[in-house]
């Protein structure tokens, strides 16, 4: 496929309520509950995007800048912000909402690689990706630097191995 | 808390069977499962350092190295590495187990950092750690850098918020 | 609360992948998962419009007019139409799309009626609403129909008790 | 199939506890929890008729008449009251339970249409069904009101499709 | 409370679906998943016995006579079988029903022995209770030989603690 | 099959949050989830030792010593103990650990019969096992006991079929 499609296309959001079993001791949503919904919510982006089944490559750092707390609606947003041969940058927004107040705060956002695959698993061709808004033009922009990050990291992270 | 503890004192290990409903169409595990089954053995981890509970400040970038499928089992190892006043540096190791080979691979690997908190909330001090063996030693030493490349991502990725 | 808020405000989507705990032997979703993901978007749609806790007071008929099968994107949205002193209509719609074609169909639709507590659970006053677009202003004008049918039902209904 | 079965074969209980997780901030069981476990007995009530796999092709209008508390048992009863050619009406009576005072109360039920299908999920035959109880009777000459409202309802919910 | 009640008083019943997340790669219910239904009934009928709520002291051994298979339908019987002064013996029987043929196999039974405690965990005295059915009568009849068993096992399975 | 394999081989543990859904009223946890712990560690304790897919034939008699409560640690630990031409026997401890105070208490012990199978669910024979410790040396002569008394309690329990 050599198509090109705008990033609209992959954009998908989650709305959910923060529930007891998502929580710890102080009602607070555990990280590997935010985790969980947002490979999810980027998966279907990617998915949308790539027609076709996906695997989660990477998942870049992930900082918990607020904690959400049992009651509070969690807001997913997810959209393909550029993409490789086989693979997809994926960038997701979570926040968090005190229905209460109505305040809204932001919990996290992180970029996941999508790759997608054929039925034996093997990685296929996905169409390009078009940035049409002002945010997505720029994380269009940003996205070899995020690249050449992650190639990096190996350097820090791999002598362990 | 002024105390060391050996890393021994935190290791501790999970080893699940992988069930139809952590699966996609592929039978493949979804990564976003990984990642709650990684937060929750980091943070038994980190709550038997520092005997309190704790939340998940942040996760380093996490590579999928293999597939888990259904039916394998997964091993999951956890332990302190290193600590801050109120943080501690936890690694997780992934391994899946095809059962009817035998054979042992490499998911994935991550670094989290854990802060202790108190019933309110707010981050407690925890004790030191003292690496024992060879590997201990090696991640104690390495992770001044991580902490280092923590903060350096916060340039990459920060321009987008 | 005396003021109005436009529809548009508890407007809420959930995009969900369907997995295989959802689905029975025909790789089809149970129509009782459809319907706990729609209370469940119908309440944070009511919650967003009421800034408080909500309670199911009734749900309409449902007809299932196409089956949603694993690794389907399945769409919910879900806004409210109209209210009454305590309790808000939110109207939902679920839409199916399967991947490998990006096919979209409807899977069904559906009339809640939510009801505003406090924490005791006694009903409170909610905003009124104020319809934007033309199937917003169609579904605001439609809603007294409704309700004189809800009422109606009983007749058919009760009788059994 | 052109046999005739008693009401009583299709007869079928579910009594459960009412856990953390099924329930709000108030304690206070989820509708959509509630509507999933009606789903959930009148699908094995069918099954149990017409000896083959079914699906839900509706659930009528759902009034939720008393909430049903953390730590009450919810006792579910659902049976064939009346047949078509391939479609089966199925009566569902919702109870809880207050433990430590022992009181009884409704919470609430509703009427299920379900359709027998084979492997590939086309519609097939079921047995008639053979009232005995004066409750059973009564359900049985009422579904022709029942499915006839069924098909106006249509004309008031239709028009915004 | 001093009052004896009627075995019936206890007897609940569930019946449930067969779910492709309860089963392993062969399709075939976990022995784990059937343990945990059988407390919950278990503690049901318990509860219902006793106004109360209950804890599990201990279950007996559980013999698993036959597979339950994805697609069947599962149906637990309990009821408390005889008391002591904060203890009660219940009894759990678990078929399987193949929907398809409508052939019913046993699955496995067992006795449990649930304690009445308050809200701070104390055991408190629960009402006696009164055989009526022929089975009612042989179970409570045999409960003094079981409770002996119980007492005994300790001696061949105490040496290693 | 016909090799030996040493006990260690099959050592597995589980280290677990005791959350919020997996207890009741009084934050303890349910015995019944114990249960499953216990069978799932069991089963891939016998899985890791036989190379194969298992099934649970029985379960012996579980006391539950002492409560679990949310936020406590669980510490699941099983091995094979001894085999016969297909069946192995595993025994199962279980711990947990108060965080804060950091004392560790015994939740209960238990021994299962797990049982290797093929592909069509038929025993195959699995590798003897060889005990290396001074525990699981006692264990392994003490199993023809515990196995005379499982057929023993056939006849205390049968006679009620
Ligand atoms: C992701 C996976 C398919 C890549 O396979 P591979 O043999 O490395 O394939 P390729 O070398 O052709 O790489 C395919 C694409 O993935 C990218 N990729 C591979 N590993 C990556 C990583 N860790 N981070 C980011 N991108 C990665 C490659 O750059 C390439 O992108 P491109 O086609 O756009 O240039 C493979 O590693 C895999 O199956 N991993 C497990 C995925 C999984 O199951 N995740 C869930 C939890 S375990
Ligand atoms: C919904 C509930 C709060 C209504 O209580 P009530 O004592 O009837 O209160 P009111 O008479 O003041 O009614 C409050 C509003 O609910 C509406 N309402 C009540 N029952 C309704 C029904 N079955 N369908 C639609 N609306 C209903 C009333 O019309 C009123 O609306 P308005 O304030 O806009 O005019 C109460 O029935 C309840 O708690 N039910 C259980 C809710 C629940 O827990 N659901 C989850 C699963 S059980
Ligand atoms: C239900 C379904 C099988 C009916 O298919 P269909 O092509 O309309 O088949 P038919 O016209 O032969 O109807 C079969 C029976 O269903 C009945 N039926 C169809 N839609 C119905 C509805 N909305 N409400 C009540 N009964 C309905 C028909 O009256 C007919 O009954 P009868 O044989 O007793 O006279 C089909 O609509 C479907 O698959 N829906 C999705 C079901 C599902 O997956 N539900 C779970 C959640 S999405
Ligand atoms: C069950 C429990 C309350 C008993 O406490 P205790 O201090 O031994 O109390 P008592 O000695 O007064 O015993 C209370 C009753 O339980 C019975 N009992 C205690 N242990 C038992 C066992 N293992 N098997 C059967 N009955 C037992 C006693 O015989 C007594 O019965 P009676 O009053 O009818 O004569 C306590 O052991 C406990 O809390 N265990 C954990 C229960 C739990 O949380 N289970 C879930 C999973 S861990």
């Amino acid at each position: 496929m050599s198509d090109i499609s705008a990033v609209n296309r992959s954009r998908s959001t989650q709305t959910r309520l923060v529930l007891p079993p998502d929580t710890n001791h102080l009602e607070s949503i555990f990280g590997g509950k935010v985790l969980a919904y947002i490979d999810e919510i980027a998966a279907i982006a990617a998915m949308k995007h790539a027609n076709s089944i996906v695997v989660t490559a990477s998942i870049d750092s992930v900082d918990f800048v607020s904690a959400a707390k049992v009651g509070n609606i969690l807001e997913l947003e997810a959209f393909v912000t550029a993409t490789g041969r086989t693979s997809m940058e994926v960038y997701v927004k979570v926040q968090s909402i005190d229905v209460t107040t109505g305040t809204t705060a932001l919990t996290t956002e992180s970029f996941l690689t999508m790759v997608a695959v054929n039925e034996s698993g093997d990685p296929i061709p996905v169409p390009g990706v078009s940035p049409e808004t002002e945010e997505e033009q720029r994380l269009f922009d940003s996205a070899p630097a995020r690249k050449e990050h992650r190639k990096k990291r190996a350097s820090v992270y791999n002598n362990h191995a």
